[in-house]
């Protein structure tokens, strides 16, 4: 792509198809609209539901002496609950389905070689006629990363914000799907029907524009789904978090919340994104004469602006730095979520015609990622950009959870290269996406849920969540912290565990899906620990006796010049072993194998305390 | 080793061989002593040597109009520096050398396999005619685990305090050394001249107990290196840090200091081991009715003691689990560090015999490390403790950077069991061993070196560390950042770089030292990633045809009975490349092998884009 400046962002017309068969709602523009909140709550009267139950008490069981039975409704969790990512809820009421969210998650340690892991689509692909649609509330990719997997097994719509099927669209592009994806763009405060259940997207904050939450008006009740928020009162893209219609929605009832519980164990208030765009301020302030580079998150459009509106302010040009920041930016100035002022943006091969004062270079690799952009200047890999002590770097994030030794290490590198680096909490250059105590307790004192679930964390954070509720003055017993697989049943009159449906975990490697399971991962990390050892012999197809061979072959196990004498050792030993077998006439294969591996595993382990995969293969001649 | 009561701690007697050549010191009792400070004071009176110039002003550089030549001092980096772990310093002066620690690293993500690092000893051993003795601060991992591998090659004394020297007997029991390890026992404030060096030895404050820095009375000057060490003014383990000390070495004149920097990015001071022990008492009031189960650091005694007063005061008793602990309470209890009131200790197998409220569990595994006590229990994997509703745990440490996700994950799992768990900073249940910012001040403050050296950490810390030496008035350029390999040369008017040495990681695999390299790394990350396939086949010594195979045998690629197409394929490839090579009289088989390599990879990757380790073996027949 090249950047030379905002005209640059391509206005490709995007073909959406809007689902018609439910469309009650009333879609326009897709440009980014700052709804008033006048506006917004005009357009609402008249169009809620008459599910709720109205005037309930919070927190009370009573019956009304006389009412219409309703119906309950399922739900489903097929990722997100005790790990952080892949978040994926399936809704189910009268026989109709309606999903939100299909992220993907990153591999752990133990899961060697896989690329990303995504949820269990079984139970979806099962019951693919009853789903009405899919909600995304936000483009993270543990929102959003499950999609062109879900969508190359089963067709469904995809409900969200224009920003975020944008960068779905764009996404969906590397992916060769059966059939194109079909968009439904809506925005805060729109209405859906989908079935019997009526879906209303409330704006919420986030660390991307264009994040909602979803009240799902179902039968059976009112569902919030808070999808990943914060609270904040003034951020750098668009409006505070519309508590207003979520106070709306409490007022007429609403059986569940689910709520956001990322960080439900800390105390207090998530600061807001303007005290990052004051710590930029005061950064560019000192860094006179140095060239400035921060890493973030792709993503985050919001903290692109203000670096952006910073550099505008000091007199400096914007460069962007790795694939996936110029990817999000594109869709992101497409679509009017960042204003890039005339002659700001200079393409990175135009970096070296200013003087480092007169620049700065927005970059990915804020994670430490190897090949990311911000590593491959710390290692001096980068072809385009060498840094040192001219170099003002701010990195504005934290390091999520497993990555901290190698955004450690890119701290180190690029220290030792002379340049200035801003990291962690040394300023204020990176605040959270995700609502703390004190926000997830306005939410709920405005929703005034009768049950609660937990979502979007760990099993510390749901039972930190819910032990805000209890505090709050929930009943304990309203209080349901699920995990994957499991199925709620929610009804105005109890709450209660289902059958399970089939969840868990997908491992994606290369363009296999599902075709690494447990014993190809033991066996990478048999391999990993300590390497193999390989005999290879040809046998005699009449008596077993020995052709050729045994031949050693060992890989990640010594470094063979220093271990001959091992390696004799351990070809000797395969040596007996099979002239032992062909002598007493044993010629079952497997039988000879394990005589081998037991023989030979015995004497490594002995002389090295070293386990590694042993593989006799025989060849018949 | 049975645990039924304080008197099964054996006493055995020790096999210390005293250095004799150069005994000048008053080495005395082994038992812990507690030294008043008056005492300690009038031990040192008229026992200083006088090398050090006198009067020097702090960081100042004038000449006085006469005086002697004073030679210069060398000081090597083998390890600690650009890393945390495996410290090691060597100082040379006047052709004579003195080590200080000889530590281990743990081995980060990419060292697969590898159970720990040590430093290269090269060097050492070629200079071992001049190495007079080697000093142990303390005796925790990162500056004892290298001493069996560098005993195994040199045979040097070590001196250090009676607790130390026991821990190190204790570890080397492990392992088969040459020549039996000589130790020498030295207390606080003793001086031990080797060679032209006179070492004195001073208490500090540290997670461990008997921690003591060193200053080295050199002809070229006073160096003061303070190995790990904490300002702590309350103390659960003896005295506080005697800072009088360091005052008086900064009155006598020191050359150069060299200080513990891994906290030197935290402001303000280390918390006492006081605010632990008040925690403790916190929660033992609060967990009536529940069991208690604490995990810590095995070497932290001081902490362990706190647990067990905590247990003594509300009449629970106490029983230890995991390996080290047993281990480590086992010396400590016999050399007097730790006192264990009558009848208090009992028998891990006993806890059954004990109602929850009446025990408190002191276990291993506050990092989640997966074979320790805690990680078992919280996975049910453990043989004599099963944790659920009824248990209070306490993670009484932070999880050292990249063990993160692992305590998380152990976190996470005793919840999950409805364990109440207590953990990182939710109560102050651990405070750090090492100086902040304020502490660091206070030592540059007492000793008021001419040169300084910040050691144990990496590049952040580092700098860190300078920065505040360089706040405190010191000149930039009388402060050095070193780095392993790097040699300093300070002398009373210069500091200058000297050549560097031989230095390095060298990796312990099982009972291999530095016999898995870079090569055999990049083998298993390969093999890790996406697994192997061996294509093998007997040719025909003559023709070169094939006369067995190809046969095709894979692991932690793919799940082969799903993908037997993908591996009938290979084969078909491998054996077309095989009949055209014996076609065209090909017959050189590294030519062969690498055809079938480039056929085979250039198919699995666009089958698959994944790029396992592809192993061609040919067999003459």
């Amino acid at each position: 792509m090249s950047q030379n400046n905002n005209s640059n962002y391509k206005k490709t017309a995007k073909k959406n198809n809007y689902h018609k068969e439910n469309g009650q709602m009333s879609n326009g523009k897709k440009s980014a609209q700052k709804n008033s909140y006048a506006k917004k709550s005009a357009k609402n009267n008249g169009k809620s539901q008459s599910f709720q139950s109205k005037n309930r008490k919070p927190y009370n069981n009573r019956k009304p002496v006389e009412k219409a039975v309703k119906p309950s409704l399922k739900v489903m969790f097929l990722g997100g609950l005790n790990e952080i990512g892949k978040n994926m809820t399936l809704f189910e009421c009268m026989g109709e389905m309606v999903l939100v969210d299909c992220g993907m998650a990153f591999p752990d340690g133990e899961m060697l070689g896989v690329d990303l892991v995504i949820p269990d689509f079984t139970y979806v692909e099962q019951n693919k006629e009853k789903i009405k649609g899919i909600v995304i509330t936000h483009a993270h990719e543990d929102h959003i990363g499950g999609l062109p997997y879900l969508l190359s097994k089963i067709h469904v719509p995809i409900y969200s914000s224009d920003l975020t099927c944008g960068l779905i669209e764009n996404k969906l592009k590397e992916h060769s799907l059966p059939k194109p994806a079909e968009f439904v763009t809506v925005k805060p405060n729109d209405r859906v029907k989908l079935g019997c259940m009526e879906l209303e997207f409330i704006h919420v904050n986030h660390s991307i524009p264009a994040a909602m939450a979803v009240a799902l008006h179902t039968p059976a009740g009112t569902v919030i789904h808070t999808g990943d928020f914060k609270v904040d009162y003034t951020p750098t893209w668009g409006d505070p978090i519309d508590l207003s219609t979520f106070a709306r929605l409490g007022s007429e009832g609403v059986l569940c919340l689910m709520a956001d519980s990322t960080n439900a164990s800390r105390v207090g208030s998530t600061p807001t994104e303007q005290t990052v765009s004051e710590s930029f301020d005061n950064l560019f302030k000192k860094a006179i004469n140095k060239r400035i580079i921060i890493a973030t998150f792709a993503s985050n459009v919001g903290r692109v602006q203000s670096i952006i509106n910073c550099a505008h302010k000091y007199g400096r040009k914007v460069a962007f730095s790795g694939r996936s920041m110029v990817n999000y930016m594109s869709v992101a100035a497409e679509l009017g979520y960042l204003e890039i002022p005339e002659g700001i943006l200079i393409d990175i091969d135009m970096l070296g015609r200013f003087s480092p004062e007169q620049v700065v270079l927005i970059t990915t690799g804020s994670q430490g990622e190897p090949m990311s952009a911000l590593s491959r200047m710390a290692y001096s890999d980068h072809r385009k950009v060498s840094v040192g002590e001219g170099d003002c770097i701010i990195i504005s994030a934290n390091p999520i959870p497993g990555n901290e030794r190698t955004v450690g290490n890119v701290v180190d590198e690029l220290l030792k290269r002379g340049c200035e680096v801003i990291y962690e909490s040394m300023y204020e250059v990176h605040v959270s996406g995700h609502a703390c105590q004190e926000e997830l307790k306005i939410i709920h004192c405005l929703t005034k849920p009768k049950y609660f679930i937990p979502v979007h964390g760990e099993q510390k954070h749901l039972r930190k969540s819910r032990d805000l509720a209890v505090a709050m003055g929930m009943p304990k017993e309203n209080v349901y912290i699920g995990d994957i697989g499991k199925c709620i049943e929610l009804h105005e009159d109890y709450m209660k565990e289902a059958e399970p449906v089939a969840a868990g975990k997908v491992f994606v490697d290369g363009l296999g899906v599902g075709d690494v399971g447990s014993i190809v991962l033991r066996d990478r990390r048999h391999l990993a620990q300590d390497g193999l050892i390989i005999i290879v012999a040809s046998l005699d197809v009449y008596d077993g006796h020995v052709i050729s061979g045994p031949d050693i072959v060992s890989r990640g196990f010594v470094y063979v010049k220093e271990s001959e004498s091992l390696l004799d050792e351990i070809k000797q030993i395969a040596l007996e072993v099979l002239e032992d077998c062909a002598n007493r006439n044993i010629h079952e294969w497997g039988v000879i194998k394990n005589k081998i591996k037991d023989a030979v595993s015995h004497h490594i382990s002995n002389a090295t305390r070293r386990y590694p995969m042993i593989l006799p293969i025989l060849m018949e001649v």
